[in-house]
């Protein structure tokens, strides 16, 4: 980009590589792990990213690894980052459309996209904070007093517990306080359902959240924004449910009963999409369960929320415009509504962009770790790119170069695209005149 | 499509899939196989397949399978799927060009691609024999020469190897009359070299060819079709050698020479760009190693040519795009000729529709078969649809089901790909009115 990155998006990476610094030297502090001496370097600059990024993948057993400081500093730094890049994305993303609006009026009376209006911006991050706080509450509750009255643990580990549940799960993080996760609760539905919508809820994005409360009972005047995030949602959320309910119900199903399978797909399907937490261990997964997993965390959830991956909107509109080629349309047209050229080339790039650093993730990976399968490092690079945080359980013995590998990608995958996608659109310039038209022959 | 493909495109199809059976029935004769007894459907189907597809992969031992008649038809029917797809592709992409050259001319004087003129259909396909036949007898020369002087083989039988490696590296596909293919021939400069460029010749597709002819002194002339391919290949021909002798100088280089280890990087880096022969064995190849040939198959070849993939054109033009995007200028610009935007669009299905073609080919490949690991069977199916037609050694492992699929994704590779193309491109309406732009985030 040559040194012509736009100052917004530049700002935004800045502040996210000093908080993971901050969030690196607060955890190498010794009061923030359990026992006697520090965390090393590595531990902390990799659980910070994680933290941070909310990928929650983590080289060591949280639960046992950190002090109580250290879990309250997990939890804070997740806090800090899901809002962070919902905060950022947003106002990247208004500004965007402020800039495109302003153009596309006195051009060709365009509208903008996000359906989230000029100016709103404190309006916005402030329903952004209140949606945040309230969902997290109500998992807090769930989880907490179902903790203290059916597993009968102490009020105030429950609490904790409950809480630190509550934000890995909006924040589409997922350490968990416990070594084996939540597969200890794989057929409760009291604590499965609550964190389960969470992550949905918080994986949607702030301008969807924003239109929906405003315009809850007229779906009809959604943005094409919101009804592509929402449908396209719904739309994978089902994709992963029957194939983690279809192909794994003899494999890691096998020893649960139907309702509990039932249970277990839905929170298993859902968790791809950015999510972190598991009830079941994705290592023990068919490959073909795996490789949709995989494809499910590269589309990731919603623009400007606590998902990561490429996307929902991105993931289809590219599905229209291969609908649109195939019926030899003019124009890609979602809903009644054409989507401007520049966009479909932005999805584009976005996905193109992405998948060209998931491939050099998983090389570099592949070069530095000895014995380790292709389908393995492509499944755990595209965990850190699209920040949902799985592992087939490659993290914990990965070497430093391996951690660093990951570390890039997480940042990559979390800030590298709001920032590239708003750098596309922000940085345009036009020449004065234009070359003559060529076709070449393509496929 | 509902049933709106284009007549040209589906005749293509059809012609094709006649071909494939006929060559199947013929391969079914007691005579075109050694011994008592006549192949069974499943083989013959898929040899015949394999065959017209150029694709070259082998669920048999060519050479101790089948009969020297059963031989001579593999090469017939190589010659005939070969040059049958460059002719259709040809004719196709003339088509194309001359319905969007009068549109063009009506609409906006623009230019068309291809660099071949209308009416030329004749001349071109001449040219394409000629250069194919012209090809050939030179390969077959130095091969034959070679066998007798060298290696002492009998003149007839060095003859009929030369011949039938000369039809193989032309069509980019890759039987060979040896069961350890061309590995005896690994540090030989005078089979290897002109085999390898045959493949690179052949790989070039008949618009390029014809324009090279035509403009050999003026290359400032050429059409951006034949720079982008000319400068394209020659650029992933760089990388295939790079990464072969760069990754496998310790691993399956080792036992070789400097010189012999150079040689089989170029012979094993040219390949996988769509010629199916081999002088080292792939699955000896590190993982690293694999993905890189995994995506160069994809990439594949020129368009019109004998060469597979979602073609080298294809690949740089959406290159071009995200460079354009990053420097945010409005015009694709390649080397002084605008991109239609209707040509980026094309490019985006054809590169996206191929890996959800791989992507659901690989998952069938892994339903229905029992102990495959997903980079195997990721890359066979990338060698099938690709027509590349390399081999970790699985092909001659794989069940029914699983051959089934992979001779279906050799001709959805092979066939659906140009007639896709082209379908996208004949198939175009236009309504009367537009919809509101709107402009959804991404990313
Ligand atoms: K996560
Ligand atoms: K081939």
């Amino acid at each position: 980009m040559r040194g012509n990155t736009p100052r917004p998006a530049r700002a935004v990476v800045l502040v996210f590589l000093g908080a993971i610094a901050a969030g690196t030297a607060l955890l190498m502090l010794p009061a923030s792990r359990r026992g006697d001496g520090a965390a090393p370097l590595l531990t902390a600059f990799f659980s910070a990213t994680s933290a941070i990024t909310t990928s929650g993948m983590s080289t060591v057993d949280i639960a046992t690894y950190w002090s109580g400081f250290g879990h309250v500093l997990l939890a804070v730094l997740t806090q800090a980052g899901g809002f962070g890049i919902t905060a950022a994305a947003t106002v990247l993303g208004l500004l965007v459309s402020q800039r495109l609006g302003l153009r596309g009026r006195m051009m060709a009376g365009a509208e903008t996209g996000s359906g989230v209006a000029h100016g709103d911006v404190r309006r916005v991050l402030v329903l952004a904070a209140v949606v945040m706080f309230a969902s997290e509450a109500v998992m807090a509750v769930f989880v907490t007093g179902r903790l203290w009255l059916s597993y009968r643990v102490a009020f105030p580990s429950a609490l904790r517990e409950g809480l630190f549940n509550a934000v890995q799960a909006f924040n589409n993080s997922g350490f968990s306080l416990r070594s084996e996760g939540l597969s200890g609760f794989v057929g409760d539905w009291w604590i499965c359902v609550p964190l389960t919508l969470g992550v949905i809820v918080g994986g949607l994005g702030v301008p969807v959240l924003y239109e929906i409360a405003k315009e809850l009972r007229r779906p009809a005047a959604w943005s094409t924004h919101t009804r592509l995030t929402v449908w396209g949602s719904l739309v994978l959320l089902v994709v992963g449910f029957v194939t983690v309910l279809g192909f794994e119900w003899n494999n890691a199903l096998a020893p649960l009963g139907v309702a509990d399978k039932v249970l277990a797909s839905f929170v298993q399907g859902t968790i791809p999409r950015s999510g972190g937490f598991n009830t079941l261990d994705y290592g023990s997964f068919d490959q073909d369960t795996s490789a949709i997993v995989t494809g499910l965390m590269f589309i990731g959830g919603g623009s400007a929320s606590t998902a990561g991956g490429i996307k929902v909107t991105t993931f289809f509109l590219l599905a229209f415009v291969i609908w649109t080629e195939a019926r030899g349309e003019r124009d890609v047209v979602v809903g009644r509504r054409r989507i401007a050229e520049s966009t479909q080339r932005q999805a584009t790039a976005v996905a193109l962009l992405g998948v060209a650093a998931v491939a050099a993730g998983t090389l570099l990976l592949l070069r530095l770790t000895a014995d380790v399968t292709f389908d393995r490092a492509l499944f755990e690079v595209m965990a850190a790119f699209s920040t949902a945080g799985l592992t087939t359980g490659l993290t914990a013995e990965l070497s430093g170069p391996g951690q660093l590998v990951l570390i890039v990608m997480m940042f990559v995958g979390r800030v590298g695209t709001v920032a590239v996608a708003s750098a596309l659109a922000l940085n345009t310039r036009h020449r004065l005149y234009r070359y003559p038209e060529e076709r070449p022959l393509v496929g």
